[in-house]
């Protein structure tokens, strides 16, 4: 448990982890947005290695557009950070705590950010319970 | 001024704008390691409107390895974003700062991350300045 967000630890093959987990986003509305896979920035950028580890940037559009129409700033923050980590043969899945979040900053004057970071909530946690 | 990272008003065309910051970024030995052009994506997804806005995950992999070494679970809060937005004949670019990110989350008790932040801090304020 990171205080960050919610873990879930998945078996089996880290590809298919990352599909499921992109999956299982979609059905609550997140299209990934952007892919990072560390391990290999790392290797290519300073020849260092680490075990595989993929940032997904997941992204409700419709969420996303009433934040940063109400608050442009917000694009700070977005998109929802998702990450998938090699642990031996399983996969540990991080999603990131919106709520955790959207403490950064002075944003509590901003009652449309309080309810996309709570409808955010509510759906990561679906996600995150849909894996566990 | 957002209390979420610093805010400078670049003129002219957005794509120059963007060239501009990522080399900036790089002087401090950030790369643009993921881009979202945030209103395409809200063209394509849901059919809306929105002024040119794109969010650059950049990303420093020394400070990176640093920071994911101490803390796995860091990943949720990379990479740093900047983020370009289009205002009439201007750009209004926001570079997050680093700082308010990592007080997200209980990352009091390491020290590795304090510095790698602090350091981040130090080099995005220099990218701020360049900019300003």
């Amino acid at each position: 448990m990171t205080m960050l967000g919610y873990t879930v630890t998945i078996d089996g093959p880290f590809d298919e982890a990352v599909e499921t987990v992109t999956k299982a986003l979609a059905t609550e509305g997140f299209g990934v947005i952007s892919r990072i896979d560390l391990d290999k920035a790392f290797a290519e950028k300073i020849g260092a290695d680490f075990r595989r580890y993929t940032i997904l940037g997941a992204c409700n559009p419709n969420l996303a557009l009433k934040a940063v129409t109400a608050r442009p700033d917000i694009g700070l923050l977005l998109p929802c950070n998702v990450t998938v980590e090699q642990a031996g043969q399983d996969c540990i899945v991080r999603i990131v705590d919106a709520g955790v979040m959207m403490q950064s900053g002075d944003l509590s004057g901003t009652p449309e950010i309080a309810e996309v970071a709570s409808d955010a909530v509510e759906r990561l946690t679906k996600v995150a319970a849909k894996l566990g």
